[in-house]
């Protein structure tokens, strides 16, 4: 028995762990978590992860990992080739660093538990939509004035944490609206990302559970 | 000269790097920077760090670092001794994922400029604390079902960086006012962590900028 991803097709947290196994060439098996109907509640979800949220990584003898950059942190060292993340502490820090901008910045606040919680809180519809075009737009600014010039990724010539936190934060930005431009250079990261097939194959349209 | 930290005496995500500093006994000099006066929005703070938060970490070098884990995980490789994560990928990737409950789920949504913009939206101070200890509940009742059972800190006879976001999340629940009785093991750990000098130093009361 190899590895178990339980995934959402539209989580963005997901779609980083789908491209980091795929860099890495790491054969896994989907199972697929419905959130919008409620399934990462459920007692037996909960008991695997008392998060309640995608994804989870399971090994094959059964230890259960959870949240997506503590699952990339344990990828990075089973599997190192290769690397997302340089060897070099500063390096790391830095291009670890962008990364969390959209890993800590944006995705937390704009989670669909947020979302529902706004929902709740008697917040309409398009209240919630400007609150994700608001919290991504903030963040790809700070987000992409991290960034060197004349690099092809967002750090280098080949992807890293960075570019794997931005393309699936990207599919989100497209899905609410985010006016893109003033984020050419993001865009242009995105591009030469998603034409590699590990990025590729690991979009949300791609998965068996998409709708 | 040394390493200058930007920090904010309240500031959550400082408190974090303050106590790793003082747990790897390295020297450091505090430059406070008023998030409530709003001076990391200044110009001079941004060109600095374009996520416009402490803290910010500079190196003898002049070098910048940013982002509370980015810099932990820098300094655990510029000082290994005592490592904030174990050395087993398997064990260091679960009190990562313990403790980016906290730093994801929880900080991240009740971070200051979350809570002021829930003011702009014309949510009144009751909503703001209503909102922050929600998400404190939340997170701290799966972050307490992750720990494993009879260990002296969060996870084993050591503190790691589960205890370090633990502590710094437990100031702000005292704050608010969040009804800790459900969580027990968490006071009590808090209590073993603050017996120890590097953590009570690190303490928002003891910094120079605490009013």
């Amino acid at each position: 028995m190899g590895l178990k991803l339980y995934t959402y097709w539209r989580s963005t947290t997901s779609y980083r762990v789908r491209i980091a196994l795929n860099l890495k060439a790491v054969a896994y098996e989907s199972h697929p978590v419905n959130l919008v109907k409620g399934e990462q509640r459920s007692a037996e979800f909960q008991a695997m992860n008392p998060g309640k949220g995608v994804p989870v990584l399971e090994l094959a003898d059964g230890t259960v990992l959870t949240q997506s950059l503590a699952i990339l942190d344990y990828l990075d060292h089973a599997y190192p080739d290769p690397a997302l993340l340089p060897g070099d502490p500063v390096e790391r820090a830095r291009v670890m660093a962008s990364a969390h901008i959209i890993a800590l910045d944006i995705h937390p606040v704009n989670n669909l538990r947020v979302v529902q919680h706004l929902d709740k809180m008697g917040h309409s519809k398009a209240d919630s939509v400007d609150w994700m075009v608001h919290w991504m737009t903030e963040g790809l600014t700070a987000f992409q004035a991290t960034l060197p010039k004349g690099a092809k990724f967002a750090f280098g010539d080949r992807p890293t944490l960075a570019d794997i936190c931005l393309v699936s934060q990207l599919y989100n930005g497209h899905r609410w609206g985010v006016d893109m431009a003033p984020f050419a250079r993001l865009t242009e990261i995105e591009e030469t990302c998603l034409a590699l097939p590990a990025f590729a194959k690991a979009r949300p349209e791609a998965q068996p559970d998409a709708e």
